[in-house]
């Protein structure tokens, strides 16, 4: 046991350990020591997320933190729950404490990936509350974010969708966004660790393992390497941009609207005055938060016509909204 | 010869006169009947710009423009002058004219493909000059858009590589730039003409044939279909929301900026109060504008942390431009 505690301090782990060193400091600036927070890494027991409960146990009493893990067993693969163990076992091996495991119930919503997903992240918001901790590790590395980003530019709905994954969301830290899954694998190598494989991180019926195994490496091929590295630095710009557009369109957004009947109203001067980038943001975010509705791009250029190709058009009848034009004034309404 | 000027009408040709008619609208609404301005079409004999050259000749005189054309003859290709000849005489033969057949001298510099580019739009802006035309209409598709914004995420970075081409840059219009270049091939073949297959369109050589012959089919096959047009609507948001970004600062430069011995200086505390995006592009914008050196990102990101986690840094000195803290300022200086 002492070679797991004590690995010698190779390239892989120095990174992988620094990183998650700066994710903690930048979350946890100079905790109180007598309350000494408690984070916990989501462990699946594979390369990611094993070097980083290895990397947290060991930087997390140094920043003033305690570190424990959860392990989720999903009950979808045969032995889930031996694996479940396992991994629970490696995590108090590595000192974390407290170490939990849940089972969860993964319903049918949205496909088995998405409703997976759900069912862990309820009950991480459950242990969280119950656990008193303060936040959540997760081991998504740059090599997930690249495959993010890329999905996200398959469904083609704009900058939005390649967003990626934010360092910190809530509770819910990534610290190793910046660090390669081949350093994790090799940083489980150097310490003695032996990662668990996930044999749906191989099944080409999902689209994520198909952009790992084939779109990726066909890019790099073609374009060049460095091209995970790029879609991450991209998704990093674009998550920027958009947060900047979003606080512009909140600062303003009082101004430019007023209550109507039925509905919301909305200057058309005033959306004429602004950049088509803000424009469609504000007529997006008014249509979302006054009648929960996500325009498409095509719906939302229709609406955002009425201002900058006004020639006295009908009132467009859009999924879940009406929109008129009538007195300099953009009146949505309930369809 | 009848049959070439007045072809059937099928869907192919109708979406791509549709597509050249309101390209023409949006640069040249209601032009003066008695002047007639010039619009040159950049045909290079190849299936798009022969499709586009083809629509123009219709369209023009319906929006009451004259259409000309003008053919590049690069000289790097083993009968390239008759293959500009055959171009021209399609050219006339669709009733264009003006046209212009103009042998350019390509050079060395960053590559070949570079080059051709770089004297060809040489050629184009004296041309324009020349003939006195208001527009050179270039045939970019859909296609080649997808194919652009693929190779600016291969070169990561960021954002705005991933922009594509404008439907319009000055003097040039793009109006074929939602068509997919299939059907530029198809109105061709309903037109009855014979375009031109470039042998330089299937060497792989070229990173953008490796996208179009590779890539895009990979990521089709793995993504499901669509992706070419999810990139194109990809390369319009983001032009739109950094024209947004890029406004918001250039309108509160002026108020934050200040000059400096030997530089200028920039004031922390309204940097500060800015969300990240304006803030790295202020800095941005300064050392390119005062220095002219295009900071790399993680320069920027170095720069933005002597406002974001100011504790004392010392002067930072990068290729080309040295900043340092001092009295509240940012002072920027050529380094």
């Amino acid at each position: 046991m002492e070679s797991l505690r004590r690995p010698r301090l190779t390239p892989a782990i120095a990174d992988v350990r620094r990183a998650v060193r700066e994710g903690l400091l930048a979350a946890f600036e100079a905790p109180d020591a007598a309350d000494s927070p408690l984070v916990l890494v989501a462990l699946s027991g594979g390369a990611d997320s094993l070097a980083l409960a290895a990397a947290t146990a060991f930087e997390a009493p140094r920043a003033g933190l305690r570190a424990g893990a959860v392990v989720i067993d999903h009950g979808l693969q045969d032995g889930s729950a031996a694996i479940a163990a396992r991994a629970a076992e490696q995590a108090r091996g590595l000192g974390l404490d407290p170490v939990h495991v849940v089972t969860v119930a993964v319903g049918e919503d949205g496909g088995m990936e998405a409703a997976a997903r759900t069912a862990r992240y309820a009950a991480f918001a459950r242990l969280q509350a119950e656990a008193g901790a303060s936040g959540i590790l997760l081991g998504h590395t740059l090599d997930d974010q690249a495959e993010t980003v890329l999905l996200g530019l398959a469904r083609g709905s704009g900058p939005t969708s390649m967003h990626g994954m934010a360092t910190q969301t809530g509770p819910y830290l990534r610290p190793l966004l910046g660090i390669r899954r081949a350093d994790t694998v090799q940083f489980c190598a150097d310490a003695g660790l032996e990662p668990w494989r996930d044999p749906h991180n191989a099944d080409p019926a999902y689209a994520r393992v198909r952009v790992r195994d084939t779109v990726l490496p066909v890019l790099e091929a073609e374009l060049g390497p460095g091209i995970a590295e790029a879609l991450a630095r991209t998704a990093e710009q674009l998550r920027e941009d958009s947060a900047a557009l979003d606080e512009m369109v909140l600062e303003f957004i009082e101004e430019i609207c007023e209550p109507a009947e039925a509905g919301i109203a909305v200057s058309a001067a005033a959306l004429a005055a602004n950049p088509a980038a803000l424009r469609q943001r504000v007529i997006r975010f008014v249509v979302q938060s006054e009648f929960g509705v996500t325009l498409e791009r095509v719906h939302t250029l229709a609406v955002a016509r009425l201002v900058t190709d006004w020639h006295g058009q009908k009132a467009l009848n859009l999924p879940g909204v009406r929109v008129e034009r009538s007195a300099g004034l953009l009146v949505f309404t309930a369809a």
